[in-house]
């Protein structure tokens, strides 16, 4: 007994220690992970799909009968790929419609403006709005100068320094300025680079404040405007927007899995937002994020090798101006699959398909570690790097009521270059970083399906 | 007599072997030079001026008012700058107007494309052309398929490779397209890089060809034809243009100079075109050629050094689409002022004031060596390297009738990102290599000016 006690404590103690002698990631899940990432980087459906997607589909505003003719599209291929389960759920989803648009320098040139109205704005009576331009540099400088707002298109030209600080001007600005008495507002688009680019994206009115027309110029126009003045000139613009919020429609949410062999309850989720802006074909934001979701399940089912845990890809719907499709998971998650402690791991890419560098979590240190172990698996393609810190819009309300989650890290250079602009089509992309990135979810998330152990919160 | 025979020959061969003890470029020539170098490095006037040239009248097509307005207040800021003559030379010009223009995807998307109607074409009727598009991608393509464009709008999507061989396709495209029965031709935008940007420039008729409108689509917009076709789309086109050609109208040459103090009737002569399309700004191509070129005398001026032999800038007018500027100062040059053999040097800014390099150079080994010479004072700039071969469209006509010539170079990365679009703007500039540009036409200027020798044919 002795001795049979000895053995079965020195056994406790080495299964203890992760990677002395049973270590976390098994030689069948690295000899899988082996597998996903050569089929992920000789695959060509994955891309080719992404590009069909966006080609037909380009702008899928949440409300549109394009995002719901992607969604179709997309449920068709994927009955395809013989996932254990697919099915779209239900989503009541804002509907915004930018109509026609322009933005005319009348004064001191004559010029016709690229521009964006930004979603959620309202539009202007039908002769449009001209008033006078007031350029401020900040919220700051136009409390300063608040007296000289009344009745002026208030344009903030504020410089890109990050997407959250920067974003400020777009989501706040026309509450700002009106209660400045501005008649409209507009921004310098939030981008890091420009060629005559205007880059759209969701705004909001603060209860109690007049609704103003709210529109992007690009960085361009905006520091042309802002030399003229500089200069002395009275500058004058003109706005024309047909903008309006219609009511709410009925989109969905796009689920398809592999069920688990040994732990089916439990479930790794990952995906992005199928929705896109209307001005261009999402294929950054986000197609590329779902495409390469749902290609890392169609590759682990393609292995044969079914995972202890359900994986399941879930595209979103309306994450540009709402949140509703992830909001609806959560609910549907708490409420009726009655799932969300058994949810293990959100897993989400939506900052671009560009060249991955890894993913960066949310959770406890010793999930982290577990990770860790994982991501040396994609050593091969420099893209296993595991960062503290990181989620993702969708998965973030799985995420604030405990699930634990991470967001795909990627070379993200120019993605305000493309961001919420026409310029973001598949042409930006390209297939190796793209299959890369499947790649990078298809491993994790094998990983964690399989492994022995539960991924701890 | 021996001994002053002997010296006599020792000084002979001094003067005769340059760098020995007769430099060619002299040290007061050095000395002006680093004064010249430092004054333009510390000047803030000269991209003043070019953003306001082209912040105001940036739209300087041919036979336009707006290209004549900003004629008008070029020479009136000359004025102030002291120079011995200014003045303009009238030169008839084509007069071709864009008017409203759009092309629309109609099938298998709809979708309507930014485009650029191409200098010289004809327009559409009003209800504007529709029909199915045959995408080629090459002259060679088209004649092999000639069967299939009767009827067709014929759309060359050739990848950009260099200037010269991709823009055969917006010269010569849309008479190479009626010959095989096409309505209509366009071409995947002659650029390097692309954002949704719309290329435009001239283009012309073969006689005896039916004319058909012309105009380019976006690079990426191309690409989505393409991979429709590839997926065996009918995709259809629907191109309105109002472009037409109105009669010739008139324009200026503008010159200005300063007079030589030992051989005022021998020129150095150095400038761009005041022109530009009329889609953009026209700052580097070519407000900044031509206020490099004027900013650099302005420059010699204030040294208060009167060189040798006379500088001249002109700023020559209807380079984008006809070279009637630069061909009428040639006849003026010969018929009426007889300086074409005075004529020592022709230099040319056309490649955008970026990070200078120095010149390209086309003229005898003679002249080129004393060139080299010069470009050494430059080191500190980095801007003195004198290549062999170049020279500019402007300065062509001088040096096709004997006159060396030669264009600066420039880091010319992303010249074709920009050229001929509405991203031509002051901002993609900055001051240092403007400066930096000024500071090397105003070194060779000068310095060839004030040789004790004349520069050599």
């Amino acid at each position: 007994m002795k001795l049979n006690k000895f053995y079965f404590t020195l056994f406790a103690l080495l299964v203890a220690i992760p990677g002395v002698s049973q270590p976390l990631v098994k030689q069948n899940i690295k000899e899988t992970s082996d597998k996903l990432i050569k089929s992920a980087l000789a695959n060509d459906l994955g891309f080719e799909r992404l590009a069909h997607l966006t080609d037909y589909y380009g702008p899928r505003l949440s409300g549109s009968e394009v995002l719901e003719q992607g969604i179709d599209w997309v449920v068709q291929e994927m009955e395809k790929d013989g996932f254990d389960r697919i099915w779209t759920q239900p989503v009541t989803v804002p509907h915004w419609v930018r109509g026609k648009e322009s933005a005319t320098l009348d004064a001191p040139i004559q010029k016709e403006l690229p521009m964006a109205s930004l979603g959620g704005s309202v539009g202007t009576p039908e002769e449009g709005i001209t008033a006078e331009v007031m350029l401020v540099k900040s919220f700051e400088d136009l409390e300063k100068r608040s007296a000289e707002a009344n009745g002026k298109i208030v344009l903030f030209n504020v410089p890109f320094t990050t997407y959250g600080q920067t974003v400020q001007y777009r989501v706040n600005g026309a509450s700002a300025a009106a209660k400045h008495g501005a008649v409209a507002s507009a921004l310098a688009s939030v981008a890091s680079y420009s060629m005559q680019t205007p880059h759209t994206g969701t705004m909001s009115y603060e209860e109690g404040v007049k609704k103003i027309p709210h529109a992007a110029l690009t960085t361009e126009d905006a520091n042309l405007i802002e030399r003229f003045i500089k200069r002395g000139e009275t500058v004058t613009l003109t706005l024309k927007m047909e903008a309006k919020n219609l009511p709410d429609a009925q989109s969905r949410n796009v689920i398809a899995e592999i069920k688990g062999s040994e732990f089916p309850e439990e479930i790794i989720v990952m995906g992005g937002h199928i929705d896109a802006w209307d001005n261009g074909h999402g294929a950054m934001d986000d197609g590329g994020g779902c495409v390469a979701a749902w290609e890392a399940l169609r590759l682990i089912k393609e292995t044969g090798v079914r995972p202890k845990r359900t994986i399941r890809v879930v595209l979103w719907t309306n994450e540009e101006n709402g949140l509703r499709g992830a909001n609806e998971y959560l609910r549907w998650v708490q409420e009726d699959e009655k799932s969300l402690d058994n949810h293990i791991l959100a897993m989400e890419s939506d900052a671009g398909v560009f060249d991955p560098i890894g993913f960066g979590f949310s959770g406890s240190d010793d999930a982290y570690k577990i990770l860790v172990e994982i991501g040396k698996m994609l050593k091969s393609a420099d893209s296993g790097e595991v960062r503290k810190g990181g989620g993702g819009a969708d998965i973030g309300p799985l995420m604030r009521n405990g699930v634990p989650g991470m967001g795909l890290n990627v070379d993200g250079s120019k993605y305000f270059w493309f961001h919420h602009t026409a310029v973001d089509t598949i042409d930006k992309l390209n297939i190796d970083d793209f299959n890369e990135c499947v790649a990078t979810m298809a491993v994790f998330a094998f990983a964690v399906a399989d492994l022995d152990v539960r991924l701890p919160r």
